[in-house]
C-alpha cells in the first residue's frame, strides 16, 4: 500500500500550516488552471481521489454536483473532512489507492489533486479509475511533477554563476525519499513518458496537459517564485474517457 | 523561416561525419522505439517532413509504401536524398516547414525525424499536418526532448561529487543558440506541455509518448551512455488524426 504519511503527527501538523491549508484552493497557485479543465458540475457524480480535507468535495457539492464520494488514506484527513462539512450529498470514505475498488460506469468526473505521486501502481490506479467512468467522463488531475521528484537532490543550487535545478536519474523510476514537513515522506517517482503511456493504454484520451509556471501576477505576489520558470513544480492532466 | 543551418557547408560536413549519417537508422539508438510506433506500411501515402538524406522515404517505399513525398528546407540534403533513390514511388520537393502547404486528406501517414525542434510555429505545423492525413491517419515523429533544448547551458557539469544536468528556463520558450557541428545553430525550445496542447488542440489523439532512455543493450555497446539516465534526449511521440 502507500505510505501513509498523512497521518503521522509531525506531517499531519506541519501540513496544517501550508498556506493552502489555511486558506484553501485560492492559496494553491495551480488551482485556477486545474479549475479551468474541470466539465460542468452541475447534475454531475464525482469521485475525489486523495480529497485531504474535503475541499474540493464541498466546491464540487456547491458547484451543484448530484453526489461527490471523497476518498483518503489518511484517518486524520478524513476526520478534518467530516468536521468541515455539511453537505448529505458528500460522502468520506477511507481507501488505499494503490488498492481499491470503485462500482463500475457510476461517476462522470474522477479529480486527483497532488495524490498521484504517492502511488506505487500507476497503471492500476487508472484502470480503476477508467471503469469508473461513464463513457465520455472525464479525469482532471494535478501532480509533482517529474521533473520535481526525479533528482537525488531536489533543492535548486548556484552552479557557474546561474541557480539551476540539478537533475538527475530522470529515467530511474521508483521511490525517493525526501523531508518535506516530515522525514521519510516517500514519493514515487515516473516519467512523463510513463504517465502518459498508462493514460493511453488504459482508454483515456488526453485533452489537457499543463506545466505549471508562475505568471506575472504570481510573481508580482510572489517575488521568491522567480525560480520557479526553471523547471515545473505540477504537472497538470485532463483527460476523456474512451 | 526556420533557419537552413542544414546548407551550411561547415555543418552539412560534420553532419555528414555522424554515426547515424554513415550507417543509417542502425546508428540511430532511438530508431527502434520510432518504428514500433508506425503503421502498417503496405499501401500507405507517406510524407517525410524533414526528410534529409531521404532514408526513410527508403525504408517506407521498401516496405511497401504507394507513395512517398519527402519534404526538406536544404538543398544539400535533397541532392543527397536524390542521388541515393531509384525509386519512382519516391518525391523529394524543398518547403520550408514553417512555412508549406500539403494537399488536404491526402496521406496515411506523417512521419517527421529530429525535425520539430528547428520550427518556428509548431501549431501551425501541426495543423497543415492533421488536414493532410485522413481520418485516422497516423502522425509518428522524434524531437529533440525539451529537457534537452531547455538549459541556457547545455552539457552535463560535475556538481557536489554528482553528474546533473543543469537545467534551467525551462519554462521560458523561445530560440536557443548552440554550436552543435557548426557555430550558431538556432534551435527552438518549447515545454512538453505546448508540444502535447498544440497535438490535441489540432484534434490528434496521443497514442504514444516514449522519452528515449538507454537500455542494458545500449550501455552495453555505448559505456559512455550512462549519463544519459540523467535526462532524455529524444522525444518520440504518435498520434492519430481525428
Amino acid at each position: 500500500m502507500a505510505q501513509n504519511i498523512y497521518d503521522d503527527d509531525e506531517f499531519f501538523a506541519n501540513y496544517a500550516q501550508l498556506p493552502r491549508s489555511i486558506d484553501g484552493p485560492d492559496a494553491a497557485a495551480e488551482w485556477p488552471l486545474l479549475r479551468a479543465m474541470l466539465p460542468p458540475l452541475g447534475g454531475a457524480r464525482v469521485v475525489d481521489l486523495g480529497c485531504g480535507y474535503g475541499w474540493f468535495c464541498r466546491f464540487a457539492a456547491e458547484a451543484g454536483a448530484a453526489s461527490v464520494l471523497g476518498l483518503d488514506v489518511s484517518e486524520k484527513m478524513l476526520a478534518r473532512a467530516g468536521t468541515d462539512t455539511n453537505d448529505d450529498r458528500i460522502t468520506y470514505r477511507r481507501a488505499d489507492l494503490d488498492d481499491f475498488t470503485l462500482p463500475e460506469r457510476s461517476f462522470d468526473l474522477a479529480y486527483s489533486s497532488l495524490t498521484l505521486h504517492y502511488l506505487a501502481d500507476i497503471a492500476s490506479f487508472f484502470g480503476v479509475v477508467r471503469r469508473a467512468l461513464v463513457d465520455g467522463g472525464r479525469f482532471v488531475c494535478s501532480l509533482e511533477h517529474p521533473l520535481f521528484t526525479a533528482p537525488s537532490s531536489a533543492a535548486f543550487v548556484e552552479h557557474d554563476g546561474r541557480t539551476i535545478w540539478p537533475l538527475d536519474d530522470y529515467s530511474v523510476e521508483g521511490p525517493r525519499v525526501t523531508n518535506w514537513l516530515a522525514d521519510g515522506v516517500i514519493k514515487q517517482h515516473r516519467t512523463v513518458g510513463t504517465y502518459l503511456t498508462a493514460l493511453t493504454a488504459t482508454g483515456f484520451r488526453l485533452t489537457d496537459f499543463v506545466e505549471w509556471s508562475p505568471t506575472p501576477a504570481n510573481l508580482d505576489a510572489h517575488p521568491d517564485w522567480g525560480v520557479e520558470i526553471h523547471r515545473p513544480a505540477f504537472l497538470l492532466m485532463a483527460a476523456q474517457a474512451g
